[in-house]
């Protein structure tokens, strides 16, 4: 296990109980009888990931004074349309099939890497419909709808130089912020009332998504693949323009500006990532984006002092705290 | 319109308010504020096609004097479901995309068509979740989840000539009947209730989408592009072994086995259905199959003769005739 790992594996302590029942009914929901789902379920542990958003659900519920039983469901659905979310990442498009051929797993194709996450939505779905309350059935689909949305948007915005900051942090928050929202108010609200308090910590979980995606967005640029876990430089090649790249392209003059679109087009290209850190000094946009995630943090970390003094409080500022760090 | 979708007009006759109030809710649910999706979800109409599982829905209520003013809503949900599963379908893996480079729509490239798809989705149960009775999500949860194993397990018995008829039967359940038959049983017995008759209707259902199954992998090997408005052909070019090739192959002698699946599997051939009718004689196949089609659709009519005699009754057996002489 990384430091970075074990470091979050401490900050889940507080509610180390429900993060073990959650784990349980996730593996239990991923149980099928038909071998060729078994098959691919069981390979879905390399999506596993952190498990923010499912240990979100239940310190936020703990610290806001907010448990159910129904608490550690609540968190495994998150964490399966979470997965879902990842496995779709995966279909690569036409183009991205004939450049990254070399990549494409053979055996789980893109067809069945699409019904696999559908297995895994209506799985989410059907599990939130065996709840006692609607609630969660009701915010994770219009959650999912937002997700959608944001992809959308995100993947007809590619190569858009022109885009907005406010543009970025839209789609950046419908992709990723509305799921950390959506977590963090059912946890302190499941299965209903409470709607000041779950409107609260969805604004909290809405900036803490925000900033994540930030500094996810500056990893990319600035990680390698190995520090990283999983393939760096993606944004690039995918033509995915962030906040970074966005700031840095408005201060450029025009025959930067024209290298950097052509490090980004050019076909035929290999390694954009690295190219395009010898085409322009992305170090002040990086520094603008990851103020913006300080401020961001600074705005969570504010909410958090209206919560009583707990261990899941505390445990969430150290959440707060490795988002802005976190290297992973 | 053809004179197949003028006949399915005439037979949905009993229940067109119904489906005006459906239709209307399908609309209303596929407005997006964001341009992007709503650009999207404008072409879905390429998708529309015969709303037949609404339709069920409806004329089962109605048969069985089980109407509400929640089955349009119910309707229009199970079309989501439906169109969602064709957007998938739509996705190419990427061998795929490779051959059939010229076909892939270069604006709606696998990425975007996912993410309709899990939008059409999330939009479906969305919908649900706002009915007054929580059946109608947790049937169709669990039918998606159904329709996702079925689709799988069609992937993972591609060019699977050794394949029992149960087995072949089993998958084209899955994938097809199971909306069949929960559309009918909600029909009956929505929002609750009416076990005994839904469970009929669900049988019924599951016969008939069976069959309709049945029929369609005939029609896909017989019929000409021009007369399907959709490709045909598609089975044999992406390896499903159906029905009538199944049998074929279990009765020809081992030289005509090996020309099946060299036209199967040989890199690099076109209109392999053409290439395999030549190969093989199909007929025999073809009427085993019918003649299944035709068994289940005996039993489609013989449920419905224990249903108290009516308009949408007499509309539901021109459905089930429709099935198994449709061209379309």
């Amino acid at each position: 296990m990384t430091s970075a790992r074990a470091h979050l594996k401490q900050l889940f302590l507080p509610v180390e109980d429900g993060m073990e029942r959650m784990q349980a009914i996730l593996r239990e929901q991923l149980v099928e009888h038909s071998g060729a789902v078994r098959d691919m379920t069981s390979h879905i542990d390399r999506f596993r990931g952190k498990q923010l958003r499912a240990a979100l659900v239940l310190l936020t519920g703990e610290a806001s004074g907010n448990t159910t039983d129904e608490h550690a469901t609540v968190g495994a659905i998150v964490e399966m349309i979470h997965l879902a979310t990842l496995v779709h990442d995966d279909i690569l498009d036409g183009a991205e099939v004939r450049r990254r051929v070399a990549c494409v797993n053979q055996r789980w194709d893109n067809q069945v890497a699409v019904l696999l996450g559908d297995f895994l939505y209506a799985r989410a779905f059907g599990l939130s419909t065996t709840l006692s309350s609607r609630l969660c059935s009701r915010m994770l689909s219009e959650t999912t709808r937002e997700l959608c949305v944001g992809e959308i948007e995100q993947s007809t915005r590619r190569y858009d130089f022109e885009m907005s900051q406010e543009r970025y942090e839209m789609i950046a928050g419908a992709k990723t912020a509305s799921l950390y929202a959506a977590a963090c108010e059912l946890g302190a609200r499941y299965p209903g009332g409470n709607e000041e308090v779950g409107a609260a910590m969805a604004r909290f979980g809405w900036s803490l998504g925000l900033a994540f995606q930030i500094i996810d967005d500056c990893l990319d640029l600035t990680a390698s693949t190995g520090e990283l876990g999983k393939t760096a430089g993606t944004d690039v090649e995918d033509g995915k323009i962030t906040l970074p790249v966005l700031y840095t392209y408005t201060q450029a003059d025009e025959p930067t500006r024209a290298r950097m679109r052509d490090v980004f087009t050019r076909p035929g290209l290999e390694n954009r990532a690295v190219l395009l850190r010898e085409t322009c000094d992305l170090e002040t946009g990086l520094e603008v984006a990851r103020e913006r995630a300080r401020t961001l943090v600074g705005d969570c970390l504010e909410r958090l002092q209206r919560l009583p003094v707990s261990p899941a409080r505390a445990a969430m500022e150290g959440i707060v705290e490795f988002v802005i760090t976190r290297r992973i």
